[in-house]
């Protein structure tokens, strides 16, 4: 059967994780309510498209922090990659470049900075940082970062302790011993393993740095040239503090609905971010992606690009770097569907107007 | 069993129609999420009836660009009618016909202009037109159209390509090799045959021009004195568009949810447009009406007449044109009943106040 | 099983009835939106409740019309209950009697006036009419009402015709023939025979005059003295038409969602009605009371007493008079309980304040 | 498998308790509608998490009229704790203090005041009051807690009579009879024996004082000088009148959904009493708390603690005194997590605005 949606990408590959694997990808924190959300949330926009415009030509490209991109689709950071299929990180870039996409490596990946850009040299790729109680880790990791060629830090400002993923508790997760974060020698590397709960999570509570504030971004970026980015921000008061303190970016995000359960869905919390930051800031978001009309609503809300995640691990699982490509094409197709049904030839032409809350249709 | 409302016919088709063509009449766009909300939001209007009027005798009758009809409901143009049944657009025309109701042919018709008038002669005729990039075959579809003694032309403005209906692409959907479109000759006639994905679609976006915009309706009524109406409207600006380059009327639709998903309900997008150029123009309406109460509601919120699309080819695949003729009269009866219960002698005791959304009745 | 409220004489009724009858006592017209939402409206209603205040006594009684009564619930008219139980009318009457409640009976009742007279001799009668196209009919049960010692006329406004009940037409209702119309001789005794469709529905096409106004009032005043009770009303607008005509109060109500679907719930239509003419007149409420709380919330928004419909039917398709009066009982119970949580001891103490809308706790 | 959330406990209860005592337990009043809202209404509320703060070391340890807590989550009085399990209020009590968290005795315990003293010394105890027709009665109660050793007197305010839990009177619910109501004797103590219905309900109307007013507050203040927090307010307008007649704190409640159906779950009543008394009172709150950001949100919304009814008793019956402590530790570590990941390091940190409805998010 040929896949025609991401939900399709998803069905298979539930059939081809093991349950160890698919419930850490698959889960949301707590009750997984936002998990829900931020698909649900799109639904409640709706979209007023405009026709008999000419849409003969559909441009899709957009420039991202100087880089030209053939559309506003990355490929968010999503840890330890190889348990999805051996391709790992390296299949997942190689897609991405393909596609003319960004690709953002974990911090806690199973390749190494140095061997995903090895292994995907012509794809534009962004190093997704978590910050280390051993701050000289940090500090290498910015040092590789910008020899190997990874063009921004990305900076995960939602992450000081993990959330609480039930079934990864439940199942005592573990990274299966054949693979390591490829980032780190030693015990930093072998880390991930149970403690009596989610190995992940122990390994997080005892590594990263807790203690982190919004000051640590000028630590960074006296250590760096590299344009910083704050993921996970989900207030205008915390975009406002990313402005202050220099970063060049925002990826409105909760982490796919992993860290805090009943936080607003990404799309929910974009507007107020891109009204506040908007002009001076890249805006951009991740959470729930899935089809071409969820794209367009988060740019016509102000994102400048979106990123995706379990999607892409979905497409790695179901077959390597191919299932990855397969899928950003089935992606791409339903986005410029989107714009020509919506009377849109560039993005520019996605304005703010064309996607209204459900409750616009309230008034009679 | 005697069939009662319109789901009844439904539930009869759905036993009738191999997979391919019920997947083809029944599909929305995408999730299918407005496809769903086209019924949906009829239910969060509520009826506010006025009781003690003089009922014995209701009039629906009404008159449309001139035209006078026993009733506000047409049949809206669906694509290769014969799928469903041997009577086709033929059956489909003269059920309409008896019932006092326009029928809209499609462009992409198993029945030719020229077969669907000599074969429904008394019946009121709308031609629905597409625009190919060839303009000289939509400039001799009009030639045909206007001798074959059609009243007016429904360009349909939604659809510059075909939306992604997954089953469509599922199942390669074709036209059984037994039939035709019967509007053009040769390659144009057999060309819903698929391309590896849905035939229909491959089609379309072979042949269609997707780069008319407003002017060409210029280009149009150059070409013809007959009535131009703008099919798929969504939004006041492009109902405002409608009435600057001269169109005679507008259909507020979303092509049977089938074009983008998550596009407002048509009932939703009415009122905005009604606002707009209600009193310019003739409103009318098609989307998810399947009972006298919907019909009540669209014509309480500014449309002169609605059509049905799904309906009146269940109705034939149910039992050709004798299904369609039994499915008009228990809509029609259904509609009465609504006017004798909301107190409406007349089409013009429609008033808006007698349509209120659910919030109304928030407020204690 | 102890039967413990409302519901529970519901799934008992179920059991005991044939589908022609339980078809016809439960259905509502068309798809049975308005149904559900006399039921799920009251939900969106909340009580805000006041403690500490002295509910060592409750007392529920009222005045209604100038008759005194044990509690304000009364029985809704519903037509040939003897299908439900041989006690019929009489049953019904006389469990109300001993409850101190109103029994309202219908024209279309399976006994008549005069036995229901002499069968209940102790219980407050009201006389539901319906007026015939042979007005000498509707004179002659009014003369008959007031010789059998009725108090009051319930003018049912909402039923020119009867509604479109799916499962009446299906089941091709027919009063089973040992039952009568017992106010009427000859063929109107027997006259809900089917004529293909749902019987009843042509008997009342047949022989109701749907021609009648707000102005047959003043000629029923000129008949009677007994004051005359609108029922069916759903909007301010009809009652200050009542008013203006002369009427002595007005039953919110849909007929128990029988005539015409997506109309507002009766509770959510009570309170227009009752800011509109609630000083004037005695505003009265009836659809989907099943609980205490139903009861009180009807009463903060302005009703003087409700009736209960099907409740009483299923009482009687129960165990008969008995079975009434154990679920007026359960109800009363009920209602009492509600009284003394919300610390009201009289209903004068049920204040407006007391009940609001949900979307009250939405703002924070 | 580990238990790792409120509900894995409830689960696990469900299994061990008898239908008598489970229902008991579980049940709500009437159609358990704001059962299940007092759950609900916690996911209507967003959270707005604020991030890049230090959250190295958080706080939660709290101060509750006068008493330094280790964390504002303490145990609400539920009634007859050994039926769940031989350890009893004892158990649930010693478990709540090695948590630091209050222990509130109910009245209708199954352990006398002086033995829970005895057994739990070292836990911050509250005594909850019923007030009995017999004032003598409740003015031992009120000398026994202080000599006991309670910090504070409890009135519960809802329950003049108990509400009306359909399973209770199914099931003839009965104390069984090798327990007793251990802080009375004789009659009074082995009172819990059904009379047709509800065992307890029964119990109540007979004892309860069901005449009590806020005067009785100026009663109980003259008997002791132990603060008194009225249990049970639902509205700004009681809680003006706990503070008018000096009551120390109020405790939003609805007493488990138990009394009256349909009214707002306790967090939908909260804001409202936080925004009248918040500056003058200890305001506090139960009702369906299960999980770290149900807390949160409680104290964002102006709660100075919250208590826990059922989760406790499920903790008990699952495992005795060490299932109530690892639940509270399954509980304290989820509100940790919620800390951490909004940005707050001590409860001060908590803001209002940090918790929003989720209409916030419909306005783009
Ligand atoms: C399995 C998995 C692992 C993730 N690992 C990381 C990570 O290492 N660093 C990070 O910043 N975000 C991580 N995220 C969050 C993603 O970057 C992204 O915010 C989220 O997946 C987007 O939502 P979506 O999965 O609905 O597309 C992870 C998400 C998932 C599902
Ligand atoms: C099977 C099918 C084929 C259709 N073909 C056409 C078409 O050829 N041209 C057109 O303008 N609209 C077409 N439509 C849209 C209908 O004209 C109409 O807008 C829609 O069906 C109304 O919604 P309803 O099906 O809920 O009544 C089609 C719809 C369906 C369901
Ligand atoms: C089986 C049935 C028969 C009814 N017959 C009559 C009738 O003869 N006259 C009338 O005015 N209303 C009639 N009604 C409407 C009731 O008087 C009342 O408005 C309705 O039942 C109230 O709603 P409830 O059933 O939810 O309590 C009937 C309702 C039912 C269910
Ligand atoms: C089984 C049970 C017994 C209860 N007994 C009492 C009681 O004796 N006195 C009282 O004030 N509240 C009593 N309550 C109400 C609780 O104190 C508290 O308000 C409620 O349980 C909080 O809701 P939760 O169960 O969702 O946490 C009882 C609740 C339950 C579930």
């Amino acid at each position: 059967m040929e896949l025609v949606c991401v939900e399709d990408f998803e069905k298979k590959a539930f059939t081809k994780l093991e349950k160890n694997a698919l419930d850490y990808y698959r889960s949301g924190a707590g009750e997984q309510f936002t998990l829900g959300l931020n698909r649900e949330a799109f639904k409640r926009l709706r979209l007023r498209p405009r026709f008999l415009r000419d849409v003969s030509h559909v441009d899709i490209s957009c420039k991202i922090l100087g880089q030209q991109l053939k559309w506003p689709v990355g490929i968010a950071p999503t840890a330890m990659q190889k348990m999805a299929h051996p391709d790992g990180e390296v299949g997942n870039a190689r897609a991405a470049g393909k596609a003319g996409s960004i690709f953002i490596l974990s911090t806690l990946s199973t390749t190494s900075l140095e061997d995903l850009s090895a292994g995907a040299p012509d794809t534009c790729k962004w190093f997704q940082l978590y910050i280390y109680k051993d701050r000289s880790l940090t500090e290498k990791l910015v040092r590789r970062a910008e020899k190997a060629n990874f063009k921004a830090l990305v900076l995960t400002v939602d992450a000081p302790i993990f959330g609480h993923r039930r079934s990864d508790v439940r199942n005592k997760f573990s990274l299966p011993s054949h693979l390591k974060l490829a980032n780190f020698q030693g015990d930093l590397a072998n880390g991930v393993i149970t403690m009596g709960g989610s190995g992940i999570n122990e390994y997080v509570a005892s590594q990263f740095d807790a203690s982190i504030t919004w000051k640590d971004i000028a630590w960074l970026k006296q250590l760096t040239n590299l344009p910083i980015i704050a993921k996970g921000v989900l207030t205008a008061e915390d975009a406002v503090l990313a402005r202050e303190f220099g970063c060049a970016g925002v990826i409105v995000s909760n982490h796919g609905a992993r860290q805090i359960d009943t936080v607003p869905a990404s799309i929910e919390a974009l507007p107020e971010v891109a009204k506040a930051v908007g002009n001076d800031l890249v805006v951009m978001l991740d959470g729930g992606i899935m089809q071409g009309n969820d794209i367009f609503k988060a740019l016509a809300l102000g994102a400048k690009t979106v990123f995706i995640g379990r999607p892409a691990v979905y497409g790695l699982a179901y077959n390597g770097q191919s299932g990855v490509e397969q899928l950003l094409s089935v992606l791409r197709k339903d986005f410029e569907i989107t714009m020509s049904l919506t009377g849109c030839q560039t993005l520019r032409d996605i304005q703010p107007g064309m996607v209204v809350h459900e409750s616009f249709y309230s008034k009679l």
